[in-house]
């Protein structure tokens, strides 16, 4: 009676999987779902996690599935347990582009069979039976394997009806792994449970995890700062870059520069005659933003001047500000882009009340979006053409998010080289979008983060929080727009201290010269973040031979970065104990190579000491034996031993140990003669 | 010429909803994405937050939809802008099973338009083409409006175009509330994003977050251990379980016992004559999962017991095991439902090298599966039409997850007033899948977490986590399978303290009985967690009436649980720091009611005293005026002052306290007369 209703199987069931009875949950990495793809770059071994288990006592197997988007077929790899029902499996991305991963989990009669068989021969059982229901699987996976395996499999299942089940070849058979191999693939695929989604990952160039900027502005590569430079005479700005070991050099805005409304020096609302105007104020009757400023050259020179680079080492980032002047082309030839006011003017830039006249900000909100979006992708594409293969964009979270996904996610399938730079100061969740959607590096809060606790406390975050699967971090000390208090009151050994902490915490970097080497540090009223005689109004002559420069400890910063690969990355970075709160301690590593041990003094007046707790275990060291300590930045050596050891840094002397730990003390019983 | 490409949109952006600005991220409560349904219960306020915000400095709006499973339209509630782009937004959930629940945002230019109105007329700028402009936003409005609002709006555009701009009155207008939520409710459905799923609810009845359960076995209901009782015996432990303050009680499964293989006392592998069996092993020729053990009576008896039971102010929980004796009619009509054996007998329970001949497990990778499930999912629905509300589900672990998926999202479809325990005790994740595919409750790893430091890990775990959403607690001090170390060396005085833990750390706990009220602790043999003479396999007679038992405490537990809303619930948990590690401290709040904290001397041999930190500001307190304390399970009083208190408890005396923090005491300056 109980039975007769089950005769039909109820609606509810169509459809449904009823024998996947493996669980595939927690995958990692894994970016909203994945909605966004996480990032990685070429030749990285992407560690994929998840949780993955079935109910009961049965085993599952699970594959790793993993293909480049120009592949339709999935490579497989299979995943293996760790603990707690975790499982890991990896694979390793040789390709730019996006790449797409999912999982794949079964229960595994066959494993699990073997695993029982040995419980039960190790109890002294009877195994008769259990060799007839290892031969029912083998034929079972036979029905489903291609006709070379299904032969091998049948044979393997003669044997186990065949040979005697106490025999020890019998067992032998069933701890074949040849066996277990073949077997494994052919499960029933009415069990096997696929992840739902396909993730997906963007792989980019090495440089968009490791790299040194320098920013400049090329009209100031001049002796007089009545004389404008061009990109020719700003050659010879890349040979300095060179030589103090970057690799990015960044220039502002290189395009025709409005004279409407246009800003004189210091912001003056009124400019004076031969006032230069601001790079960001893009547009004048000689053409926008495919265009060259005259005054720096043609786009030949600018040619000219990326291949310098190029053969300097180097790469040109360029900036893309996506606003306009009042005499940009755009203005006259596309109003649908812009705000028009009842008056039937263009609506300039605001932030009530400040009012920003010598820009039109872009109206995204237009319904004439489709060709906005077309022409500002067109403006990337048009510099992609000229070899520019690295945009830093400026404020892009004042532009539609939605543009920008669109926008890089086309360029990038297009040109997968691509390395774009958000220029993002504002609000952490707004930060993040723009990194999620595509965004390969992000500035930060850097600039703000001074204390040793802000240190730790960001720079842990930005290392170790599940951001650092999309947000990568690109830190300045200082910019054009931002000299911050810490570098105004600290002077030179100030701009020391931040220019280790930027080289070493974060493995991409940048700063603003002459500027920074310079330690220019005067503001352009007190209170203000602004540089007075800030170059973004006028042109500055710069005496790059002071004695005081930092050049040549940028050249030492920037080789030894390229030196250790510990400081190429930032996943590793660990913060250290040291009792003394003007001093930072942290290490980074990597495989294969010695580690980094940083030790700042962030007290810019006094010197200060402090006894270093270090996990030495972490470092392969042991408390017994004593160990060599190498200052990369002075060529100092110490011998240290046991966890705690004595620190002591001075502003006017070495503010900073960049210290590579290397190996144990000799010893006695090293000694050839010694046995 | 720049322009010319531009004006064929690319075809990459053919349904891009280009025009949608705003962004929603992070939205909770959120299981998986959406993949399973968060849990409440009838009257909660939910509270749904989300990251909303949109690039620039517009302002954004935002609401909150929600629905009943049976209503097809949304119903609609505002969010409101908390912190750091943190959103939040409620709604009341009245009726019982699912909800769903989504998202909308959009930029919203007339909050704009007004904010930086405010901003400009602050500022004493010119504000004419202003109005222009908030004439504009309403006649756009008014196109997407209803034709009575149409003409509010116009109405509303017209006097802004007519009023002088400088006058009182226009600024009045721009600030009527009225207007702004006229407007609100027609943003151009181009530009609004709706989140892109909808988020499922499931809302139980209450007794699924507050429930005291009382386990015994009906046959024990006898003055002799030779005579197995009935249900109408049953009836006198009932009156016992009430008067005891429990709302549920439980029994075992209340089905024929097998014969073949049938266990004898403590486990024994065979069977004395007269041996009752393990209710456990389910199913003989008088029938199986739907039928009645014969001698506790019949279908009748059980629905009269049931009845008494409701009655008395209980429900009766039934235990369901999906699994059968040999001598089950399953066994004999479905033979597809089981693993057959090469040598064509049934596969009997195995966990290799243990074998369990008296159970047979369901096969749940049968291909036919269909008709396994749905006369699995018949024995709920059987039950339910005999009355039966609360399910019990035995080792839910050991059957396929997307069985109990379907099973449960049915039945609760059909009836959500259903309520569902699993007794999982296993892996985390696992456990945790249970909770997520459906179960309303879940045992915990309460039995063995005994010391303070895991009683505090563990319970923040459970209250704070993210878990907490759709796991909820069910915390049990034993069970008839779990006899744990701490009762069997703490004897009686380890019985109040894991009583007391129970039933204030938990909304909902349970007891198994009368073992438990009369500190039975006898293990089968040492280091065994099982019951010696385990009511598993034996009747068993009971002195409910010894001195020393626990049953006028359990009463005043249950009347204080009751009496305090604050221990009705579990995510208010907080544990206080008290100076002495077998002293373990807590509170619980709930809204409109009275504070409970909570003191347990976890040393079973010693008074322990200590200095408890309280944070007096969370309970409405100052540090300056003296507070009454009074405890609910002794009466005694105290006047306290400050955030340090001296407790002192003695297991042989008084182990715990149940406090309620009163209010302030009285001054001079409350009496009357004082002024």
């Amino acid at each position: 009676m109980a039975t007769r209703k089950t005769t039909k199987p109820p609606k509810s069931l169509a459809g449904w999987p009823g024998r996947q009875r493996a669980i595939i949950e927690g995958v990692l990495p894994q970016v909203d779902g994945g909605r966004f793809a996480a990032k990685r770059v070429q030749g990285d071994e992407v560690e994929v996690r998840a949780d993955i288990f079935t109910d009961g006592h049965d085993r599952v197997s699970a594959d790793l599935l993993y293909r480049h988007v120009d592949e339709r077929k999935w490579q497989r790899t299979p995943m293996t347990a760790l603990v707690n029902d975790r499982w890991r499996g990896s694979f390793t991305v040789d390709k730019l582009g996006r790449y797409y991963y999912t999982l794949e989990a079964w229960v595994d009669h066959f494993e699990t069979w073997r695993q029982d068989l040995t419980k039960r021969r190790a109890a002294g059982q009877e195994l008769g039976v259990q060799y007839q229901f290892g031969a029912r699987i083998l034929r079972e996976a036979a029905e489903r394997a291609t006709k070379a395996d299904a032969k091998r499999l049948e044979a393997w299942a003669s044997k186990f009806e065949r040979l005697p089940p106490e025999s020890e070849e019998a067992y032998a058979l069933a701890e074949d792994l040849a066996l277990a191999a073949l077997v494994r693939r052919y499960p029933d695929p009415e069990t096997v449970k696929r992840l739902n989604r396909e993730l997906p990952l963007v792989v980019d160039r090495e440089r968009a995890r490791f790299s040194a900027w320098y920013e400049f502005f090329p009209r100031s590569v001049t002796d007089d700062p009545a004389r404008h430079a061009s990109f020719k005479d700003a050659e010879q700005r890349l040979e300095y870059a060179a030589e103090m070991g970057f690799d990015v050099v960044y220039l502002p805005p290189i395009h025709p520069i409005g004279t409407t409304f246009r800003k004189g020096k210091n912001n003056a609302v009124e400019a004076e005659p031969g006032d230069v105007g601001s790079p960001w104020a893009i547009g004048a009757d000689r053409g926008g933003h495919k265009a060259v400023h005259p005054e720096l050259g043609t786009l030949e020179d600018f040619r000219r001047f990326r291949e310098r680079a190029e053969a300097l080492g180097m790469e040109v980032a360029l900036d893309i500000a996506f606003q306009v002047s009042p005499d940009h082309p755009y203005a006259k030839t596309h109003k649908s882009w812009f705000l028009v006011r009842p008056d039937g003017t263009i609506q300039y830039a605001e932030n009530p009340p400040k009012k920003y006249q010598d820009i039109y900000p872009f109206y995204f909100d237009t319904e004439d979006w489709q060709s906005l979006w077309a022409e500002l992708e067109s403006v990337f594409e048009f510099w992609v053409e000229q070899g520019v293969k690295i945009f830093r964009v400026d404020n892009p979270h004042t532009k539609s998010f939605r543009f920008w996904e669109w926008c890089i996610t086309e360029l990038k399938r297009k040109h997968p080289e691509l390395i774009f730079l958000s220029e993002a100061f504002t609000r952490p969740k707004v930060m993040h979008r723009l990194a999620k959607l595509g965004f390969s590096q992000s500035y930060t809060y850097y600039t703000w983060r001074n204390t040793k606790q802000e240190l730790i406390e960001y720079f842990t975050e930005l290392s170790q929080g599940a951001g650092r699967e999309y947000f990568r971090p690109n830190v300045w000390p200082n910019t054009p727009d931002i000299l911050n208090d810490y570098l105004q009151v600290g002077g030179r050994p100030a701009f020391v201290v931040r220019l280790i902490l930027a080289a070493t915490l974060a493995a991409n970097y940048g700063i603003y010269g002459p500027a920074f080497e310079l330690s220019e540090n005067t503001p352009r009223e007190p209170g203000s973040e602004e540089y007075r005689d800030s170059e973004k109004y006028q042109v500055r002559a710069w005496d790059l031979a002071r004695p005081d420069s930092l050049r040549d400890l940028i050249a030492r910063v920037n080789r030894i970065r390229r030196e250790q690969p510990a400081l190429q990355q930032d996943w590793s970075l660990e913060f250290h104990s040291i009792d003394n709160e003007a001093l930072i301690a942290y290490s980074k590593s990597a495989p294969g190579a010695d580690s980094i041990l940083v030790v700042v003094n962030l007290d810019v007046n006094y010197a200060q000491s402090g006894w270093l707790t270090l996990p030495l275990a972490d470092f392969g060291l042991t408390a017994d034996e004593p160990f060599h300590v190498e200052d990369l930045l002075s060529g100092a050596r110490y011998i240290w031993q046991g966890p705690s050891n004595f620190v002591k840094l001075d502003p006017h002397g070495q503010s900073a140990h960049i210290l590579r730990l290397r190996r144990r003390v000799h010893r006695e019983q090293d000694f050839p003669y010694y046995a």
